[in-house]
């Protein structure tokens, strides 16, 4: 990977790192909690789970977005949380959440902590007390209902323990977003998440059928239901909610069988548009994968930078294939890496591969077989981690993901590739950024950026100046060309700003009739989720 | 079918019926338009289509509810719209809109109004001047999306003619609601409606990507999207909004190559629990049929008394199967009538039916073939007339249908079916229910059920207060036993007062937010959705 890191951002990954200051480096404003309300937080989860400790309060004032990090690197903590609550169950958050309310002081609820939309993040001007309120106890799988293939669980669980208590028992969610080692139910719900395999398992949406929400003196039921026409979807406005309409404790979601087989096989285009073509016709197929997805030109680069050197026959004839493709005619600069999962009986998985392998061979793809698609799912949730080093490094790297028609998908990628180098060009840094098409389905597909440069500047301040200019660069080219401003990550304080064009103003007006219908006092996590002109 | 009719609610089908009373003898109340809102409609959409005719205004007072065919039948009409308008485009509508807001008046949009949930009726004490929008004129297809199966489609457009312009394209949309005839795009929008193909084409929920509303003042614009982050759902806010969030002007849809193949497969089980147990097994196999249906015994000895008594060898031969079932051990008036659907390549039909005869053969199912099958397709749309001709031979029938986990489907049919029986029992009429699961999902299914009985009153309104004691029983039984109010016919002003029973009183707190921060003067539908004490 070192000769590619250097080659596309001039950063060499041998020198030594800078790595972030010592905690005890860091200088942690005081906790604000006055003691009426401490009492009351006491009375509501016992007074060992009323923590005003720093650690535990500098932990919980940021996500894991790029801005995150150098935030917190640099100790740039204008507010943090007053205190940090670990209630233990529904009654105890119903009672944190009054006590919170009638204190008028603000909740921002924390599952694991990975977001990187800005949700986490506490409004620098807030006056009022902030309580953190952190769901890790509560983090069972309370019920699984056999009959119907669903289950009832606890918000606070990581994506591991869950999966784990589901299998002990035979069952599987199928959620696997990038970030499932470190977020939790509750999160994925709260930011409308997606997972690696959503072609299959669906989206978190979909996943996701019943819930209860504690609100102020009272909790929002809905029950597990495969579809309903009760109206405008309750439901749906507490999914990507990020904690503006109140607390998530539960959701009854559906779960599946264990698959008796599971594979990831690797194939190779000639072009980025051949791979896409090829998605689409998957998706239109009777085919039923549970993995799409092709990377960019760049990112295929970039994958194979990141792989081994193969010895003896094997690093032998993956030599032999590529001059067999150059020989063929191929630009290997221009070779798009994709990755096609497929899950269930045996007949079904050779059914699939069939069908998948026509089109791909139609697209003028070949097949590169299980071996690096067992790669990819040994890898798959190691990019969170890459961002840290590159950070220690000296180099910025973050994602931008989107979702778009198909007729509007080559568009957005070589519209936001150019608005990238654009920023990167005004910058006079030396920008990397690559992307790959993540979910399929009927009428469009996800595309998922994935950005890097050395910010060249000192100050943390400028850095993220720099961040910023790129990041906005990305994030406009989405909307400019008919894409969301996020497909899986929600909006946060760093969407909001695009909002109004993505939803449209008077879309947003009836997200604001809501969320001040339910939260007129600006008690739930204020901040996020609007555009700041649209806040009350 | 009259032995049957006879047999099971005591009615001859050959007896002389009472039509309903000649137009002329109606007493229709005279409008309150006042010239301002007159000249200003006129202004917006032209002065021939404002409307004050009582034809119009009568047409567009009810839906097809059996409580609103009992009505106008006697001639009920305390309040009827004071003018109908038929705006030619959206600039038209949001013209409209405004002059109505403007007016204090109250606006109900109106699409084929087949609604069968009282959401088009006006609330009898309403005194501000009513204004029924029809979106009839709107009824184009005015793009289609070749690259990426998406069709820009006029909300004002019905079934037949929507498919008509479609298919002259090669395209469908795939959505058949019984009411396909007589219903509107946005009107299965504005209802969260589903179709009899809903198992492969996706509820409308699924279907609709894009959508416009017109508000007072502003045009909320949501752009087609596969999926989207964007925080709360604005497009889950507007699907079931029946009119209380403003006129869908137009929706894109996700459209699909019409297929190859097509054949509807009926088949028969030993008993209602072997059918629906099947069903769940399809819906959890590699199968993906487009249609899932099965009768309960009930349905099943309906359906058998409507065939035609086939003649010569197929006469026979069916005659002989029924024989050979008993001497098996069948007991034939538990037996469950079957019908599945398959769309797509020949391969892909061969071998859905192969998995889905295996899944029917495990749990004690036989096939019947395509034949009755080719029968579901002729008369699927039929149902509706049904219940204009009970009315006139004297007997009201009606249907209820829900969704559950397939866990609880067993519960909710036997108690609905007891439910109702004692509501007959009660009244002391011969009364008859019967059911059909519709649609499957990963963990439930749609339980569609249709009753009847004579009233034994003779004035509609002791009718209808009988109608009432059985249709309410009903909808007490979904929700004490975990199923919805509604699966995909929406809320109206009949299924209001179980709303807070579905989706909790929090919840419907949720709703109220909504509703009234978009509309706090109550001028849109006002009096659908919500029960009466949690109006403003």
């Amino acid at each position: 990977m070192a000769p590619f890191v250097m080659k596309v951002i001039g950063i060499d990954l041998h020198a030594p790192g800078t790595p972030p200051p010592a905690f005890e480096d860091l200088t942690v404003p005081g906790t604000r909690l006055g003691e009426d309300l401490a009492a009351r937080l006491g009375s509501a989860v016992g007074a060992e789970h009323v923590v005003t400790d720093d650690l535990d309060r500098v932990v919980h004032t940021y996500g894991k977005g790029l801005a995150d990090l150098v935030r917190v690197r640099v100790g740039d903590l204008p507010r943090v949380p007053d205190v940090v609550v670990y209630p233990a169950d529904e009654d105890q958050v119903r009672a944190v959440v009054d006590a919170v309310v009638a204190a008028d002081a603000v909740l921002i609820p924390f599952g694991g902590g990975s977001n990187i939309s800005g949700s986490l993040t506490p409004p620098a001007d807030e006056q009022r007390v902030i309580v953190s309120l952190d769901l890790g106890r509560m983090n069972r799988v309370l019920e699984i209902d056999e009959a119907a293939g669903l289950a009832r669980i606890q918000a606070g669980v990581l994506g591991p323990d869950m999966e784990e208590q589901l299998t002990a028992r035979g069952w599987t969610m199928g959620h696997q977003p990038d970030s499932f080692r470190h977020s939790t139910l509750g999160g994925w719900i709260a930011t409308r998440s997606s997972g690696m395999q959503s072609d299959k398992y669906g989206d978190i949406a979909d996943i996701t059928r019943g819930l209860r929400m504690v609100q102020p003196g009272k909790v929002v039921v809905l029950r597990p239901l495969p579809s309903t026409s009760s109206g405008p979807s309750v439901r749906e406005m507490i999914l990507g909610s990020e904690g503006r309409l109140g607390v998530i404790t539960e959701a009854w979601v559906n779960v599946h069988r264990v698959p008796e087989n599971r594979e990831i096989m690797a194939y190779l285009f000639p072009s980025w548009a051949a791979g896409v073509a090829a998605m689409q016709d998957i998706s239109a197929s009777d085919a039923a994968p549970s993995v799409t997805r092709v990377s960019d030109a760049n990112e295929t680069q970039f994958s194979l930078s990141t792989q081994k050197k193969s010895k003896g026959i094997k690093g032998k004839v993956s030599k032999a294939l590529f001059a067999v493709l150059e020989r063929r005619g191929w630009d290997l600069q221009n070779a798009c890496l994709s990755y096609i999962g497929y899950e269930g009986s045996a007949e079904h998985v050779t059914r699939t591969k069939a069908i998948v392998g026509k089109i791909i061979k139609a697209h003028g793809g070949i097949k590169l077989g299980t071996g690096p698609g067992s790669l990819y799912d040994q890898k798959k949730f190691d990019t969170p981690y890459i961002r840290d080093f590159l950070l220690d490094i000296g180099a910025m790297g973050d994602v931008s993901e989107t979702a778009a028609p198909w007729s509007k998908l080559m568009d957005v990628h070589s519209g936001t590739v150019r608005a990238a180098r654009e920023a990167f060009a005004q910058l006079g840094v030396k920008g990397f950024v690559m992307c790959h098409l993540s979910h399929s389905y009927h009428s469009g597909a996800c595309l998922y950026f994935t950005f890097a440069f050395p910010p060249g500047v000192e100050s943390a301040e400028e850095q993220l100046e720099r961040y910023w200019v790129v990041k906005s660069a990305i994030q406009q080219s989405f909307v400019d060309n008919g894409a969301t401003i996020s497909h899986h990550h929600g909006v946060g304080t760093d969407h909001s700003r695009w909002l109004e064009e993505d939803i449209s103003e008077a879309g947003t007006d009836v997200m604001v009739a809501l969320l001040r219908g339910v939260d007129p006092g600006r008690n739930l996590n204020p901040g996020t989720l609007l555009p700041a002109h649209r806040e009350w």
